[in-house]
């Protein structure tokens, strides 16, 4: 079970997250790409970053809305989603390839990675596009109670699928997201560790109405925003245990 | 005697040059990356004009002024530079990997393009660049009298220098071109193809004051900014007689 | 019933619309701020011609894109969205009071007033915003067969409305537009003018079954984009004849 | 002897300064104007902090380089960039009028503030634009031991002038500032606060050298970035004295 963690969103004279202490500690990095956060030498320090650490690296491309820091949705049409895609996993690879380094996964960033799982016209767009993209790549989604229709889609586009849950997010009884705007939506410290901690041992989640849920999960999701955030991880290891 | 073009230079709704009409009677095409002109959809669209006329393709990163088409001058760090052509490189490069195509060479636009010239330093800063960039790629540059320290440069940074000449500019006796604010710095088109006619029989160019010069030419600079513009090429093309 | 059409949509080196040949035969310009299109330049010399022509002028302000030309819709709360106008209000207008010019009205361009004649929230976001800019601005709307909703919200306001007819556009017999997507939603010459006559005389237009509808009409949307286009405006103003 | 200070520099998700811990400690905000900082939202969020503690506001205009904070020179026309300046302004002023305030000063920022002190055309150019604009506004400048070339500029334009000097940098002999490359160019807090007692006292400033300059001071250039520099402004207001 690995940790992946959005990184690389800093801009400019603009600095954001504990980039050089999450680093270490974290598997898997969700590199921005240049439209709702970093520049072309905030993704040169952030590769650099990520190869001192020997960390996997993955695109982390968004609609394009640097003051809306991509969480504002966008009406795309398939062509241009598809062209948004390409051009921020070129980038990210191409800088990558300076270092020496490889891409091996694509994140959907913000309203983006909301907006596919919520529709499922938008998930096969972004399937094929990664498809058609010339380096083997595979998209993490969010992993559901019911994961064959992303599963169905992921094969008609011939790539893999890494399923990912929230280490401190509520689960609905459906398997989505407690939202944002509702009390107890992000876990105190404690709860989150539970969760991780329950999804380790049993391979379970419990909702906010109590009931549990079955979860694959390839890759947990934390955070470095701030120093606290990036302390919790060292506890999240603990319980996962090494990755070895 | 190769013909390049400035091309892809469109942005979302707005649409620059004669981009269907020029690409079938070019040899090589320099395309926008983003910074100047272009958009993900722009670039694509490009890509697969490059590929149906089989032309030969060119990155053409600029500064990062798209109010300013690139013609502004600013003063960026060396690793600054550096990464913003990494990264136009990489876009372009990644996105002509999705349409089975190979970008081989690089020629700055704009205002970069004149500082480069003007300012060895910062073409040393793009030639090793360039060379640090994990693909072949060559470097395309103003043809002067004596290109030595430019060779001298290229050779240092371990690349291959592509040099042009200008078909519409009058020169200067020393081998600059002639400042667009002065009058006859533009030829019409007789002397635009008496220019090349010139150059293509004896390797040389009248200047401004009458006196001749040498200039080695890979590549002669042409445009398909509008119809005339177009039209022109096809006279060139007869002149410099097939590339075969 | 006055003439509006979009102008000063140009950016940079890139030229839109016929404005030196539309500005002097219209009676209303809706001016671009700086987000769809248009830049610090572009809108002086808007302003400028605007004041030639003694053209009465209306901000004409968009979402925050300008790669999609403010016609893909977003997702923004209602104190963006405040924030949004009054920025693009207060540009427009502080450049239009350097020529000794005021501003009269607003009109949101593309997905923005698209989405304010879909929901009715937008719609009373926008007329607050406008209702606390400190001059008094009327703000433009779609006439629909039943304006009564609109005219609320603009009375709790404490602003007036403006509603304009389209002269090239088929509508619905709900009194909405026909989706560009169908065929016959972009009139001909020859329907356009029928349906100028026919608004000019009985205050109706014929709707794409056959129908009538009575439309309130203080303005008439027309077009600059192209010379025909251009060519149309006068052949609608012999038509309605003089404003005078 | 007031303080100013530039705030209002956030930029969507990003945070920079603490602009809630300075602005009750000032009496000048520097206010972004979106092009080196800032958005529509933190420009209406930083005027309504000004006014609840009804501190004086200016107008902090930059070149167009978001990426860059407006710290990298630029080269534009005269035209480019009269209007750039009238955009912000504009913007600025039309923000604070729904918000009840006004615009009393201009102050460049970055780059184009060292330029405008380098380059007497540029500080005619700003001038001119300030005065254009038709609202009485002053314009801040760097005091140095002669003022007089900048006096005459203005009294030619029709404006009249603040003359700031900064707190926390070393002065050269000649009254410009030691370049931030070499040590000691940015005092430690006791000799910041050595400086402003010696320029409240005296009237001088003691420069690198250990000479003396007498500098007109209508205003003191503070900090707000980080907390100490918030606690700085509080031990330079006490031996300023109050500016009752």
């Amino acid at each position: 079970m690995k940790l992946n963690c959005d990184l690389g969103e800093s801009f400019g004279q603009y600095s954001l997250g504990c980039d050089e202490q999450a680093m270490p500690v974290i598997d898997m990095a969700n590199i921005a790409c240049g439209f709702h956060a970093s520049d072309p030498n905030v993704m040169a320090q952030t590769l650099s970053l990520a190869k001192l650490h020997n960390v996997e690296i993955g695109a982390h491309p968004s609609y394009p809305d640097r003051q809306g820091f991509g969480r504002r949705s966008m009406h795309l049409s398939n062509t241009e989603l598809t062209n948004l895609l390409h051009f921020q996993i070129a980038t990210l690879e191409g800088m990558a390839k300076v270092q020496g380094l490889s891409l091996s996964y694509v994140k959907p960033h913000g309203a983006l990675y909301n907006d596919m799982m919520a529709n499922s016209e938008l998930l096969n767009t972004i399937a094929q596009a990664i498809a058609s993209y010339p380096c083997e790549l595979k998209l993490m989604v969010l992993s559901r109670v019911n994961n064959s229709q992303a599963i169905q889609i992921a094969q008609k586009a011939g790539i893999e699928l890494l399923f990912e849950v929230f280490a401190d997010r509520q689960y609905t009884p459906d398997g989505s997201l407690v939202s944002r705007n509702l009390a107890g939506a992000v876990h105190d410290e404690t709860k989150l560790l539970e969760q991780v901690s329950e999804l380790k041992q049993f391979g379970t989640i419990t909702t906010r109405d109590g009931s549990k849920l079955t979860l694959q999960c390839d890759s947990l999701c934390v955070h470095g925003d701030n120093p606290s955030a990036v302390a919790q991880i060292a506890k999240i290891k603990q319980i996962i245990g090494s990755n070895e």
